[in-house]
């Protein structure tokens, strides 16, 4: 499909979700949001196949978006980039989002597809903070004793955690995030490297 | 309900649940389960209410066994808690178990009753890793800087990450206990202070 086309039928999926989410949510909706009639929308009439579809697009934006934290130093691109998947608070209809995501989870052990996709997600994300971790470790900003491996897994964990305690126990990331700082002052930076402003 | 009734209702719903999945579970399921009359279970005829005894029994269940890791310095309580938290892997009835409880997290959003079980759960490890970490600080096994609100608030983040990743993409928390071992090493523990063997 164009360009074009994907980004109209992101957009509409994303409305269709905020207002129906996960669980009601018909092909029509999707069609009615995207103002357009169902039978344009070139889909099976299959809701995983539009989920599916769906989770493509949303990797193609977020992993466009990921390569903007570039510049700055190691440190800096890594409070950059947590601030920028914890950037997700208040707002409602993203929080109806992140229910409908959590939906499309709790899918994944009985879709391969939709666990293919939610890994490669998962996979990029981690990629990324450990390409990170391990550029400040080789530039001497972070300790030589880091594992990049091993200090990349927490903040990936504790950002989906972040995103699931948001839907079921509606807590907010403000806490995580000083605790995130803590983590890059505390426990990566080399020893004599001066900590950030905060 | 007496003790009995609520052991037995908990692990006919456990069963259930791993049998059939949260979606598809009816009462009639669990009756099975139980091995009695559906009109034996005493309850409305409503999953929902269902739902929400089940986990004010696994509330009960789960906060019982909590006090279990006491004695030891609060370095080994923290690292026995974690430990008790995160030894969920491998099984498969436990896999199918924590989707069905992610399920219902997604509805929370939809159902104040389940919300505020889960935030009850949510909260009470918070507060024990909290504890933990304050007593640490007071007995100067952990550094004075170390504010025990945010550093409980990482752990407990990271293990809710940890229980959806496993579901959405599955993921091991072999690597996060890894890191959390570290974390307890390098950013709670007072300089000086000799590291745990691993």
């Amino acid at each position: 499909m164009s360009d074009d086309t994907a980004t109209e039928l992101l957009a509409a999926t994303y409305r269709a979700l905020c207002r129906h989410g996960y669980a009601d949510l018909t092909l029509a909706d999707v069609a009615d949001e995207a103002d357009r009639s169902k039978a344009a929308i070139h889909y099976d009439d299959d809701g995983e196949t539009l989920f599916v579809e769906f989770l493509d697009v949303l990797y193609e934006r977020d992993t466009a978006r990921l390569p903007s934290v570039d510049g700055g130093t190691p440190r800096e691109q890594l409070s950059a980039l947590l601030a920028a998947v914890l950037i997700d608070e208040g707002a409602a209809p993203d929080q109806r989002f992140r229910t409908a995501l959590l939906a499309v989870s709790v899918q994944a052990p009985y879709d391969d597809a939709v666990q293919t996709r939610l890994s490669n997600f998962d996979a990029v994300l981690y990629e990324r903070l450990r390409a990170i971790v391990a550029a400040g470790v080789e530039s001497g900003e972070f300790d030589a004793t880091v594992e990049a491996a091993v200090a990349a897994e927490f903040p990936v964990t504790a950002i989906t955690g972040a995103h699931t305690r948001r839907v079921a126990v509606k807590r907010s990331s403000e806490t995580l995030s000083e605790a995130l700082t803590w983590y890059i002052d505390r426990q990566l930076l080399a020893d004599g490297a001066p900590e950030a402003a905060h």
